[in-house]
Protein backbone atom coordinates (compact mmCIF):
# COMPACT_ATOMS: atom_id res chain seq x y z
CA UNK A 1 0.00 0.00 0.00
CA UNK A 2 0.55 3.84 -0.69
CA UNK A 3 1.39 4.89 3.29
CA UNK A 4 2.28 3.52 6.47
CA UNK A 5 -0.43 2.73 8.81
CA UNK A 6 0.65 4.09 12.66
CA UNK A 7 -1.68 3.91 15.65
CA UNK A 8 -0.02 5.76 18.57
CA UNK A 9 -1.56 5.00 21.66
CA UNK A 10 -1.04 6.27 25.03
CA UNK A 11 1.71 3.40 25.87
CA UNK A 12 2.39 1.74 22.57
CA UNK A 13 3.18 2.82 19.07
CA UNK A 14 2.50 0.75 15.89
CA UNK A 15 2.95 0.88 12.61
CA UNK A 16 1.65 -1.75 9.86
CA UNK A 17 2.59 -1.58 6.59
CA UNK A 18 1.33 -4.15 3.49
CA UNK A 19 4.10 -4.87 0.87
CA UNK A 20 4.62 -7.18 -1.94
CA UNK A 21 5.68 -9.91 0.50
CA UNK A 22 2.71 -9.38 2.73
CA UNK A 23 2.20 -7.40 6.55
CA UNK A 24 5.61 -6.06 7.89
CA UNK A 25 3.88 -4.93 11.58
CA UNK A 26 6.51 -3.23 14.52
CA UNK A 27 5.27 -2.57 17.72
CA UNK A 28 7.60 -0.36 20.97
CA UNK A 29 6.81 0.86 24.03
CA UNK A 30 7.25 4.59 22.57
CA UNK A 31 3.79 5.60 23.66
CA UNK A 32 2.86 9.43 23.69
CA UNK A 33 2.91 9.14 27.37
CA UNK A 34 6.36 7.96 27.59
CA UNK A 35 7.70 10.98 24.79
CA UNK A 36 6.01 13.52 26.13
CA UNK A 37 7.76 12.71 29.68
CA UNK A 38 10.95 13.00 28.08
CA UNK A 39 11.43 16.71 26.55
CA UNK A 40 10.27 20.02 26.28
CA UNK A 41 10.75 19.63 22.29
CA UNK A 42 7.81 17.48 21.32
CA UNK A 43 7.98 17.49 17.65
CA UNK A 44 11.56 16.61 17.63
CA UNK A 45 11.21 13.77 20.62
CA UNK A 46 8.20 12.57 18.02
CA UNK A 47 9.55 12.69 14.84
CA UNK A 48 12.95 11.00 16.32
CA UNK A 49 10.63 7.98 17.81
CA UNK A 50 8.72 7.50 14.73
CA UNK A 51 12.02 7.64 12.58
CA UNK A 52 13.60 4.57 15.16
CA UNK A 53 10.84 2.94 14.20
CA UNK A 54 10.27 3.32 10.67
CA UNK A 55 14.14 1.95 10.53
CA UNK A 56 12.97 -0.88 12.51
CA UNK A 57 9.94 -1.68 9.81
CA UNK A 58 12.29 -1.49 6.93
CA UNK A 59 9.43 -0.14 4.75
CA UNK A 60 10.38 1.94 0.95
CA UNK A 61 11.60 5.40 1.80
CA UNK A 62 9.65 8.71 1.17
CA UNK A 63 5.74 6.39 2.15
CA UNK A 64 3.67 8.76 3.76
CA UNK A 65 2.85 8.30 7.42
CA UNK A 66 -0.86 8.13 8.95
CA UNK A 67 -0.84 8.46 12.58
CA UNK A 68 -4.03 7.83 14.55
CA UNK A 69 -4.41 8.22 18.39
CA UNK A 70 -2.59 10.09 20.76
CA UNK A 71 0.01 11.83 18.69
CA UNK A 72 -2.75 14.51 18.46
CA UNK A 73 -3.71 14.67 21.94
CA UNK A 74 -2.11 17.26 24.83
CA UNK A 75 0.77 14.58 25.51
CA UNK A 76 0.67 14.15 21.60
CA UNK A 77 3.39 15.55 18.62
CA UNK A 78 1.30 18.30 18.42
CA UNK A 79 -2.38 19.04 19.51
CA UNK A 80 -5.14 19.24 17.73
CA UNK A 81 -8.76 20.57 17.99
CA UNK A 82 -11.34 17.43 17.87
CA UNK A 83 -13.85 16.89 15.36
CA UNK A 84 -17.50 17.30 16.27
CA UNK A 85 -20.15 15.19 16.39
CA UNK A 86 -22.16 14.12 13.93
CA UNK A 87 -19.02 13.13 11.75
CA UNK A 88 -19.50 11.05 8.87
CA UNK A 89 -18.02 7.84 8.28
CA UNK A 90 -17.15 9.10 4.77
CA UNK A 91 -14.09 10.71 6.64
CA UNK A 92 -15.19 13.98 5.67
CA UNK A 93 -15.45 15.83 8.66
CA UNK A 94 -11.92 14.12 9.37
CA UNK A 95 -9.52 16.94 11.27
CA UNK A 96 -6.27 16.48 10.68
CA UNK A 97 -2.56 17.75 9.54
CA UNK A 98 0.22 17.25 8.13
CA UNK A 99 3.17 17.97 10.58
CA UNK A 100 5.60 17.20 8.48
CA UNK A 101 6.08 17.05 4.46
CA UNK A 102 4.92 12.73 4.71
CA UNK A 103 3.53 12.55 8.38
CA UNK A 104 -0.27 13.21 8.71
CA UNK A 105 -2.03 13.84 12.08
CA UNK A 106 -5.54 12.27 12.69
CA UNK A 107 -7.36 13.95 15.37
CA UNK A 108 -10.03 12.51 17.58
CA UNK A 109 -13.99 13.54 17.75
CA UNK A 110 -16.10 15.16 20.87
CA UNK A 111 -19.21 14.74 21.55
CA UNK A 112 -21.30 16.93 23.63
CA UNK A 113 -19.91 15.74 26.95
CA UNK A 114 -17.59 12.77 25.60
CA UNK A 115 -14.64 12.14 23.07
CA UNK A 116 -12.30 10.18 21.92
CA UNK A 117 -9.34 9.84 20.15
CA UNK A 118 -8.05 6.45 17.74
CA UNK A 119 -11.74 5.14 17.71
CA UNK A 120 -12.91 7.02 15.07
CA UNK A 121 -10.44 5.86 12.42
CA UNK A 122 -11.30 2.29 13.84
CA UNK A 123 -15.11 3.43 13.24
CA UNK A 124 -14.25 4.74 9.59
CA UNK A 125 -12.72 1.01 9.06
CA UNK A 126 -16.17 -0.60 10.13
CA UNK A 127 -17.87 1.70 7.64
CA UNK A 128 -15.08 0.86 4.75
CA UNK A 129 -15.62 -2.97 5.65
CA UNK A 130 -19.45 -2.74 6.03
CA UNK A 131 -20.00 -0.65 2.78
CA UNK A 132 -23.02 -0.56 1.41
CA UNK A 133 -24.74 -3.16 4.73
CA UNK A 134 -23.85 -0.27 7.36
CA UNK A 135 -27.51 -0.33 9.38
CA UNK A 136 -29.59 3.06 9.37
CA UNK A 137 -28.95 3.14 13.20
CA UNK A 138 -26.21 1.24 15.19
CA UNK A 139 -24.36 1.16 18.22
CA UNK A 140 -20.44 0.22 17.93
CA UNK A 141 -18.58 -0.60 20.99
CA UNK A 142 -15.15 -0.50 21.07
CA UNK A 143 -14.03 -2.49 23.92
CA UNK A 144 -10.35 -1.75 26.59
CA UNK A 145 -8.97 0.52 29.40
CA UNK A 146 -11.84 2.77 28.37
CA UNK A 147 -14.45 1.24 26.30
CA UNK A 148 -16.21 3.61 24.01
CA UNK A 149 -20.23 3.14 22.53
CA UNK A 150 -20.71 5.53 19.56
CA UNK A 151 -24.34 5.69 18.55
CA UNK A 152 -24.00 5.53 14.91
CA UNK A 153 -27.55 7.52 13.00
CA UNK A 154 -27.10 7.06 9.14
CA UNK A 155 -23.94 6.93 8.32
CA UNK A 156 -22.86 9.61 10.86
CA UNK A 157 -21.37 8.81 14.68
CA UNK A 158 -23.78 11.29 16.65
CA UNK A 159 -22.82 10.76 20.43
CA UNK A 160 -19.81 8.87 22.43
CA UNK A 161 -20.60 7.17 25.82
CA UNK A 162 -17.26 6.36 27.81
CA UNK A 163 -17.41 3.31 30.14
CA UNK A 164 -14.15 3.20 32.22
CA UNK A 165 -14.61 -0.90 32.22
CA UNK A 166 -11.03 -2.28 31.69
CA UNK A 167 -9.08 0.54 34.10
CA UNK A 168 -11.55 0.14 36.85
CA UNK A 169 -10.84 -3.95 36.66
CA UNK A 170 -7.10 -3.21 36.94
CA UNK A 171 -7.46 -0.88 39.66
CA UNK A 172 -9.26 -3.03 42.03
CA UNK A 173 -7.55 -6.01 41.18
CA UNK A 174 -4.36 -3.80 41.55
CA UNK A 175 -4.99 -1.76 44.18
CA UNK A 176 -7.58 -1.93 46.48
CA UNK A 177 -9.08 -4.28 49.48
CA UNK A 178 -9.90 -6.80 46.66
CA UNK A 179 -7.06 -7.45 45.44
CA UNK A 180 -7.06 -9.98 47.73
CA UNK A 181 -9.60 -11.97 46.80
CA UNK A 182 -8.90 -12.17 43.17
CA UNK A 183 -6.29 -14.43 41.66
CA UNK A 184 -3.37 -12.34 39.55
CA UNK A 185 -3.41 -14.62 36.44
CA UNK A 186 -6.70 -17.04 36.34
CA UNK A 187 -7.77 -18.79 33.24
CA UNK A 188 -11.43 -17.51 32.77
CA UNK A 189 -14.37 -18.87 34.45
CA UNK A 190 -17.04 -18.80 32.40
CA UNK A 191 -19.90 -19.89 35.83
CA UNK A 192 -18.29 -16.68 37.78
CA UNK A 193 -18.05 -14.60 35.18
CA UNK A 194 -22.03 -15.02 34.60
CA UNK A 195 -22.35 -15.19 37.91
CA UNK A 196 -20.92 -11.45 38.21
CA UNK A 197 -23.22 -10.58 34.92
CA UNK A 198 -26.09 -11.78 37.43
CA UNK A 199 -25.18 -9.66 40.15
CA UNK A 200 -24.53 -6.55 37.82
CA UNK A 201 -28.54 -6.42 37.41
CA UNK A 202 -28.62 -4.73 41.46
CA UNK A 203 -27.76 -1.81 39.81
CA UNK A 204 -25.41 -0.54 43.11
CA UNK A 205 -22.07 -1.34 41.34
CA UNK A 206 -20.21 0.36 44.91
CA UNK A 207 -21.63 -2.17 46.48
CA UNK A 208 -21.80 -5.03 44.56
CA UNK A 209 -18.15 -4.87 43.83
CA UNK A 210 -17.99 -5.97 47.76
CA UNK A 211 -18.97 -9.12 46.79
CA UNK A 212 -15.87 -10.03 45.18
CA UNK A 213 -14.78 -9.77 49.53
CA UNK A 214 -17.68 -11.56 50.71
CA UNK A 215 -17.76 -14.23 48.53
CA UNK A 216 -14.05 -15.16 49.15
CA UNK A 217 -14.65 -14.72 52.82
CA UNK A 218 -17.86 -15.91 53.40
CA UNK A 219 -18.38 -18.66 50.53
CA UNK A 220 -14.89 -19.59 50.48
CA UNK A 221 -14.83 -19.10 46.48
CA UNK A 222 -11.41 -19.08 44.79
CA UNK A 223 -9.21 -16.11 43.53
CA UNK A 224 -9.56 -17.07 39.86
CA UNK A 225 -13.50 -17.82 40.30
CA UNK A 226 -13.73 -14.00 41.61
CA UNK A 227 -11.33 -12.62 38.83
CA UNK A 228 -14.02 -13.61 36.18
CA UNK A 229 -17.19 -12.65 38.75
CA UNK A 230 -15.19 -9.18 38.73
CA UNK A 231 -15.13 -9.12 35.39
CA UNK A 232 -18.40 -9.87 34.69
CA UNK A 233 -19.82 -7.49 36.91
CA UNK A 234 -18.26 -4.44 35.39
CA UNK A 235 -19.18 -6.10 31.90
CA UNK A 236 -22.40 -6.58 32.48
CA UNK A 237 -22.34 -2.62 34.48
CA UNK A 238 -21.69 -1.58 31.71
CA UNK A 239 -23.73 -3.80 28.66
CA UNK A 240 -26.93 -3.21 30.57
CA UNK A 241 -26.57 1.10 30.27
CA UNK A 242 -27.18 0.15 26.31
CA UNK A 243 -31.20 -0.30 27.40
CA UNK A 244 -33.92 -1.63 25.76
CA UNK A 245 -34.95 -1.27 22.40
CA UNK A 246 -34.60 -2.58 18.84
CA UNK A 247 -30.90 -0.50 17.68
CA UNK A 248 -28.13 -3.33 16.60
CA UNK A 249 -25.05 -3.46 18.45
CA UNK A 250 -21.91 -4.11 17.27
CA UNK A 251 -18.70 -4.83 18.65
CA UNK A 252 -15.26 -4.88 17.49
CA UNK A 253 -12.70 -6.63 19.69
CA UNK A 254 -10.09 -9.23 20.01
CA UNK A 255 -11.27 -13.08 20.36
CA UNK A 256 -11.03 -13.25 24.05
CA UNK A 257 -13.01 -9.59 24.94
CA UNK A 258 -15.51 -11.05 21.77
CA UNK A 259 -16.54 -14.27 24.09
CA UNK A 260 -16.74 -12.92 27.04
CA UNK A 261 -18.77 -9.39 26.18
CA UNK A 262 -20.84 -11.55 24.16
CA UNK A 263 -21.46 -13.70 26.71
CA UNK A 264 -22.41 -10.94 29.06
CA UNK A 265 -24.75 -9.77 26.33
CA UNK A 266 -27.14 -12.86 25.95
CA UNK A 267 -27.53 -12.75 29.80
CA UNK A 268 -28.48 -9.32 29.86
CA UNK A 269 -31.01 -9.75 27.09
CA UNK A 270 -29.24 -7.95 24.14
CA UNK A 271 -28.63 -11.41 21.82
CA UNK A 272 -31.36 -10.52 19.24
CA UNK A 273 -29.07 -7.12 18.74
CA UNK A 274 -25.94 -8.08 18.93
CA UNK A 275 -22.71 -8.94 16.70
CA UNK A 276 -19.13 -9.42 16.80
CA UNK A 277 -16.49 -8.54 14.99
CA UNK A 278 -12.33 -9.11 15.06
CA UNK A 279 -11.39 -5.40 15.52
CA UNK A 280 -7.56 -6.26 14.53
CA UNK A 281 -6.75 -4.49 11.24
CA UNK A 282 -10.11 -1.54 11.31
CA UNK A 283 -7.62 1.43 12.10
CA UNK A 284 -5.48 0.64 9.00
CA UNK A 285 -8.52 0.60 7.34
CA UNK A 286 -10.19 3.43 8.69
CA UNK A 287 -6.79 5.44 7.78
CA UNK A 288 -6.91 3.35 3.36
CA UNK A 289 -10.61 5.21 3.35
CA UNK A 290 -9.33 8.64 4.84
CA UNK A 291 -6.10 7.93 2.24
CA UNK A 292 -8.26 8.00 -0.73
CA UNK A 293 -9.55 11.43 0.36
CA UNK A 294 -5.92 12.40 0.92
CA UNK A 295 -4.54 11.57 -2.34
CA UNK A 296 -7.17 10.66 -4.85
CA UNK A 297 -5.05 10.45 -7.62
CA UNK A 298 -2.70 7.34 -6.05
CA UNK A 299 -5.14 5.30 -5.36
CA UNK A 300 -4.43 2.79 -2.39
CA UNK B 1 -14.93 3.79 84.30
CA UNK B 2 -14.01 0.57 84.90
CA UNK B 3 -12.44 -0.65 81.38
CA UNK B 4 -10.26 0.67 78.20
CA UNK B 5 -12.22 1.14 75.08
CA UNK B 6 -9.85 -0.23 72.45
CA UNK B 7 -11.02 0.42 68.36
CA UNK B 8 -8.44 -1.97 66.36
CA UNK B 9 -8.57 -1.00 62.92
CA UNK B 10 -6.60 -1.90 59.87
CA UNK B 11 -4.42 0.85 59.82
CA UNK B 12 -4.69 2.48 63.27
CA UNK B 13 -5.34 1.96 66.71
CA UNK B 14 -7.16 3.58 69.41
CA UNK B 15 -7.56 3.81 73.09
CA UNK B 16 -9.53 5.55 75.24
CA UNK B 17 -10.21 6.29 79.44
CA UNK B 18 -12.24 8.27 81.19
CA UNK B 19 -10.75 8.90 84.29
CA UNK B 20 -12.02 11.44 86.88
CA UNK B 21 -9.83 13.74 85.49
CA UNK B 22 -11.39 13.49 82.00
CA UNK B 23 -10.73 11.77 78.75
CA UNK B 24 -7.81 10.10 77.90
CA UNK B 25 -6.86 9.59 74.29
CA UNK B 26 -4.07 7.88 72.20
CA UNK B 27 -3.87 6.62 68.85
CA UNK B 28 -0.74 4.99 66.74
CA UNK B 29 0.16 3.53 63.93
CA UNK B 30 -0.29 -0.12 65.08
CA UNK B 31 -3.01 -1.28 62.78
CA UNK B 32 -3.65 -5.34 62.60
CA UNK B 33 -2.11 -4.73 58.93
CA UNK B 34 0.66 -3.70 59.99
CA UNK B 35 0.97 -5.94 62.84
CA UNK B 36 0.35 -9.19 60.84
CA UNK B 37 3.25 -8.44 58.38
CA UNK B 38 5.64 -8.31 61.59
CA UNK B 39 5.51 -12.14 62.64
CA UNK B 40 4.25 -15.42 63.14
CA UNK B 41 3.73 -15.08 66.51
CA UNK B 42 0.12 -13.33 66.42
CA UNK B 43 -0.66 -13.24 69.93
CA UNK B 44 2.90 -12.07 70.89
CA UNK B 45 3.28 -9.17 68.42
CA UNK B 46 -0.42 -8.07 69.41
CA UNK B 47 0.22 -8.38 72.92
CA UNK B 48 2.96 -6.31 72.86
CA UNK B 49 1.29 -3.70 70.97
CA UNK B 50 -1.57 -3.08 72.99
CA UNK B 51 0.90 -3.18 76.26
CA UNK B 52 3.10 -0.25 74.82
CA UNK B 53 -0.17 1.68 73.94
CA UNK B 54 -1.39 1.32 77.56
CA UNK B 55 1.80 2.91 78.64
CA UNK B 56 1.33 5.94 76.82
CA UNK B 57 -2.16 5.90 77.75
CA UNK B 58 -0.90 5.70 81.91
CA UNK B 59 -4.48 4.32 82.85
CA UNK B 60 -4.72 2.67 86.28
CA UNK B 61 -2.87 -0.37 86.10
CA UNK B 62 -4.99 -3.59 85.74
CA UNK B 63 -8.29 -2.58 84.13
CA UNK B 64 -9.45 -4.67 81.39
CA UNK B 65 -9.85 -3.90 77.67
CA UNK B 66 -12.46 -4.04 75.29
CA UNK B 67 -11.18 -4.56 71.82
CA UNK B 68 -13.69 -4.02 68.94
CA UNK B 69 -12.30 -3.73 65.32
CA UNK B 70 -9.82 -6.57 63.38
CA UNK B 71 -7.79 -7.76 66.47
CA UNK B 72 -11.02 -10.51 65.67
CA UNK B 73 -9.70 -10.79 62.09
CA UNK B 74 -7.96 -13.12 60.05
CA UNK B 75 -5.24 -10.55 60.29
CA UNK B 76 -6.12 -10.23 63.85
CA UNK B 77 -4.82 -11.02 67.43
CA UNK B 78 -7.15 -14.46 67.21
CA UNK B 79 -9.61 -14.93 64.40
CA UNK B 80 -13.04 -15.38 65.85
CA UNK B 81 -16.10 -16.29 64.17
CA UNK B 82 -18.85 -13.92 62.91
CA UNK B 83 -22.26 -13.72 65.01
CA UNK B 84 -24.85 -13.81 62.70
CA UNK B 85 -28.09 -11.75 62.26
CA UNK B 86 -30.29 -11.16 63.43
CA UNK B 87 -28.12 -9.52 65.72
CA UNK B 88 -30.17 -7.94 69.06
CA UNK B 89 -28.91 -4.53 69.88
CA UNK B 90 -29.13 -5.83 73.44
CA UNK B 91 -25.59 -7.10 73.00
CA UNK B 92 -27.18 -10.38 73.83
CA UNK B 93 -25.93 -11.81 70.22
CA UNK B 94 -22.17 -10.89 70.67
CA UNK B 95 -19.67 -13.15 70.13
CA UNK B 96 -16.29 -12.74 71.78
CA UNK B 97 -13.26 -14.47 73.85
CA UNK B 98 -11.19 -13.43 76.74
CA UNK B 99 -7.35 -13.80 75.05
CA UNK B 100 -5.70 -13.09 77.92
CA UNK B 101 -7.47 -12.33 81.89
CA UNK B 102 -7.85 -8.61 80.95
CA UNK B 103 -8.58 -8.20 77.14
CA UNK B 104 -11.67 -8.67 75.69
CA UNK B 105 -11.95 -9.13 72.12
CA UNK B 106 -15.09 -8.67 70.21
CA UNK B 107 -15.78 -10.43 67.21
CA UNK B 108 -17.92 -8.96 63.89
CA UNK B 109 -21.48 -9.90 62.48
CA UNK B 110 -22.00 -11.38 59.13
CA UNK B 111 -25.17 -11.48 57.48
CA UNK B 112 -26.51 -13.57 54.17
CA UNK B 113 -23.56 -12.39 51.80
CA UNK B 114 -21.94 -9.42 53.93
CA UNK B 115 -20.36 -8.67 56.55
CA UNK B 116 -18.30 -6.44 59.45
CA UNK B 117 -16.32 -5.95 62.26
CA UNK B 118 -15.91 -2.72 64.71
CA UNK B 119 -19.25 -1.33 63.18
CA UNK B 120 -21.22 -3.79 65.08
CA UNK B 121 -20.31 -1.86 68.51
CA UNK B 122 -20.82 1.28 66.85
CA UNK B 123 -24.60 0.02 66.30
CA UNK B 124 -24.57 -1.11 70.04
CA UNK B 125 -23.42 2.20 70.92
CA UNK B 126 -26.11 3.87 68.68
CA UNK B 127 -28.71 1.83 70.52
CA UNK B 128 -27.39 2.77 74.29
CA UNK B 129 -28.03 6.23 72.95
CA UNK B 130 -31.32 5.84 71.82
CA UNK B 131 -32.53 3.95 74.35
CA UNK B 132 -36.24 3.76 74.27
CA UNK B 133 -36.44 6.15 70.84
CA UNK B 134 -34.95 3.40 68.96
CA UNK B 135 -37.47 2.98 65.67
CA UNK B 136 -38.83 0.12 64.74
CA UNK B 137 -37.52 0.03 61.23
CA UNK B 138 -34.25 2.02 60.51
CA UNK B 139 -31.13 2.17 58.31
CA UNK B 140 -28.20 2.85 60.20
CA UNK B 141 -25.58 3.92 57.80
CA UNK B 142 -21.82 4.04 59.20
CA UNK B 143 -20.01 5.37 56.29
CA UNK B 144 -15.75 5.45 55.80
CA UNK B 145 -13.72 3.55 53.32
CA UNK B 146 -16.34 1.01 53.06
CA UNK B 147 -20.05 2.70 54.09
CA UNK B 148 -21.76 0.33 55.97
CA UNK B 149 -25.44 0.45 56.05
CA UNK B 150 -27.47 -2.17 58.58
CA UNK B 151 -31.20 -2.82 58.21
CA UNK B 152 -32.49 -2.70 61.56
CA UNK B 153 -36.26 -4.30 62.44
CA UNK B 154 -37.39 -4.10 66.20
CA UNK B 155 -34.20 -4.01 67.64
CA UNK B 156 -32.13 -6.52 65.41
CA UNK B 157 -29.46 -5.89 62.45
CA UNK B 158 -30.95 -8.06 60.00
CA UNK B 159 -29.24 -7.07 56.86
CA UNK B 160 -25.54 -5.54 55.96
CA UNK B 161 -24.23 -3.86 52.95
CA UNK B 162 -21.18 -2.42 51.99
CA UNK B 163 -20.28 0.15 49.59
CA UNK B 164 -16.71 0.95 48.57
CA UNK B 165 -17.61 4.16 48.42
CA UNK B 166 -14.61 5.70 50.13
CA UNK B 167 -12.06 3.50 48.71
CA UNK B 168 -13.09 4.12 45.49
CA UNK B 169 -12.83 8.03 45.70
CA UNK B 170 -9.17 7.09 46.59
CA UNK B 171 -8.76 4.96 44.09
CA UNK B 172 -9.35 6.92 41.47
CA UNK B 173 -8.08 9.88 42.86
CA UNK B 174 -4.40 8.13 42.93
CA UNK B 175 -4.16 5.87 40.50
CA UNK B 176 -7.01 5.98 37.65
CA UNK B 177 -6.74 7.86 34.53
CA UNK B 178 -8.20 10.97 36.68
CA UNK B 179 -5.78 11.74 38.89
CA UNK B 180 -4.84 14.35 36.40
CA UNK B 181 -8.53 16.20 36.22
CA UNK B 182 -8.69 16.23 40.28
CA UNK B 183 -6.81 18.68 42.55
CA UNK B 184 -4.83 16.93 45.39
CA UNK B 185 -6.49 18.51 48.31
CA UNK B 186 -8.91 21.00 47.30
CA UNK B 187 -11.73 22.73 49.54
CA UNK B 188 -14.83 21.32 49.08
CA UNK B 189 -17.32 22.79 46.29
CA UNK B 190 -20.85 22.29 47.32
CA UNK B 191 -21.99 23.17 43.77
CA UNK B 192 -19.68 20.63 41.95
CA UNK B 193 -20.61 18.17 44.64
CA UNK B 194 -24.76 18.44 44.00
CA UNK B 195 -23.63 18.22 40.14
CA UNK B 196 -21.94 14.79 40.95
CA UNK B 197 -24.95 13.61 43.03
CA UNK B 198 -27.36 14.70 39.92
CA UNK B 199 -25.00 12.50 37.58
CA UNK B 200 -25.01 9.62 39.88
CA UNK B 201 -28.83 9.39 39.16
CA UNK B 202 -27.97 8.13 35.63
CA UNK B 203 -27.06 4.70 36.82
CA UNK B 204 -24.09 3.79 34.82
CA UNK B 205 -21.03 4.47 37.45
CA UNK B 206 -18.36 3.64 35.38
CA UNK B 207 -19.58 5.72 32.94
CA UNK B 208 -20.46 8.76 34.72
CA UNK B 209 -16.70 8.54 36.38
CA UNK B 210 -15.73 9.38 33.16
CA UNK B 211 -17.49 12.81 33.15
CA UNK B 212 -14.79 13.65 35.70
CA UNK B 213 -12.34 13.76 32.71
CA UNK B 214 -14.10 15.04 30.41
CA UNK B 215 -15.20 17.84 32.11
CA UNK B 216 -11.42 18.85 32.41
CA UNK B 217 -10.60 18.38 28.76
CA UNK B 218 -13.50 20.19 27.30
CA UNK B 219 -15.16 22.56 29.80
CA UNK B 220 -12.49 23.39 31.61
CA UNK B 221 -13.27 22.24 34.75
CA UNK B 222 -10.84 22.73 37.51
CA UNK B 223 -9.36 19.60 39.55
CA UNK B 224 -10.96 21.28 42.78
CA UNK B 225 -14.38 21.58 41.49
CA UNK B 226 -13.59 17.38 40.02
CA UNK B 227 -12.75 16.00 43.63
CA UNK B 228 -16.39 17.91 44.58
CA UNK B 229 -17.97 16.54 41.87
CA UNK B 230 -16.40 12.45 41.74
CA UNK B 231 -17.22 12.46 45.60
CA UNK B 232 -20.84 13.60 44.51
CA UNK B 233 -20.77 10.91 42.04
CA UNK B 234 -19.91 8.11 44.33
CA UNK B 235 -21.96 9.47 47.65
CA UNK B 236 -25.00 9.90 45.42
CA UNK B 237 -24.49 6.03 44.01
CA UNK B 238 -24.06 4.90 47.57
CA UNK B 239 -27.66 6.76 49.05
CA UNK B 240 -30.08 6.04 45.62
CA UNK B 241 -29.24 1.88 46.52
CA UNK B 242 -31.75 3.26 49.64
CA UNK B 243 -34.50 3.06 47.13
CA UNK B 244 -37.90 4.93 48.16
CA UNK B 245 -39.92 3.84 51.25
CA UNK B 246 -40.42 5.58 54.70
CA UNK B 247 -37.48 3.62 56.77
CA UNK B 248 -35.82 6.17 58.60
CA UNK B 249 -32.44 6.73 57.33
CA UNK B 250 -29.66 7.79 60.35
CA UNK B 251 -26.32 8.79 59.29
CA UNK B 252 -23.93 8.26 61.88
CA UNK B 253 -20.54 10.20 60.92
CA UNK B 254 -18.33 12.90 61.38
CA UNK B 255 -18.82 16.56 60.81
CA UNK B 256 -17.22 16.33 56.81
CA UNK B 257 -19.21 13.66 56.12
CA UNK B 258 -22.60 14.54 58.20
CA UNK B 259 -22.65 17.60 55.76
CA UNK B 260 -21.80 15.88 52.44
CA UNK B 261 -23.70 13.09 53.21
CA UNK B 262 -27.10 15.37 54.14
CA UNK B 263 -26.52 17.35 51.23
CA UNK B 264 -26.22 14.28 48.71
CA UNK B 265 -29.48 12.23 50.52
CA UNK B 266 -31.55 16.15 49.97
CA UNK B 267 -30.79 16.01 46.42
CA UNK B 268 -31.96 12.42 46.21
CA UNK B 269 -35.16 13.13 47.88
CA UNK B 270 -34.60 11.21 51.35
CA UNK B 271 -34.78 14.19 53.62
CA UNK B 272 -37.55 13.32 55.03
CA UNK B 273 -36.16 10.11 56.17
CA UNK B 274 -32.86 11.89 56.86
CA UNK B 275 -30.94 12.57 60.45
CA UNK B 276 -27.48 12.91 61.29
CA UNK B 277 -25.48 12.55 64.08
CA UNK B 278 -21.83 12.39 65.31
CA UNK B 279 -20.24 8.96 65.47
CA UNK B 280 -17.79 9.80 67.74
CA UNK B 281 -17.96 7.64 71.02
CA UNK B 282 -20.18 5.39 69.79
CA UNK B 283 -17.69 2.51 69.56
CA UNK B 284 -16.98 3.22 73.51
CA UNK B 285 -20.38 3.33 74.19
CA UNK B 286 -21.53 -0.10 72.98
CA UNK B 287 -18.48 -0.99 74.69
CA UNK B 288 -20.24 0.05 78.16
CA UNK B 289 -23.37 -1.95 76.78
CA UNK B 290 -21.36 -4.75 76.72
CA UNK B 291 -19.93 -4.20 79.46
CA UNK B 292 -23.05 -4.37 81.27
CA UNK B 293 -23.37 -7.71 80.78
CA UNK B 294 -19.67 -8.95 80.63
CA UNK B 295 -19.41 -8.04 84.50
CA UNK B 296 -22.29 -7.21 85.62
CA UNK B 297 -21.90 -6.81 88.93
CA UNK B 298 -19.58 -3.85 88.96
CA UNK B 299 -21.15 -0.84 87.17
CA UNK B 300 -19.77 0.99 84.51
Amino acid sequence: MKFIACDWGTSRLRLRWHGPEGLREIASDDGASRLAARGEDRARVFREALREAMLQLDAPVGLPVLVSGMASSSIGWRELPYATVPFSLTGSDVVGEWVESDVYLISGVRGESDMMRGEETQALGWAEQVGEALPDQVTLILPGTHSKHLRIDRGAIMAITTFMTGELFELLCQHSVLRHSVAADAPWDPAAFREGVAASAEDRLTSSLFQVRTRQVLAAQTGAANRSFLSGLLIGSELRALGSGETPIVLAAGPALRESYSMAAADCGLASRWSAIEVDGLAELGQRRLWKRLAPSTGN
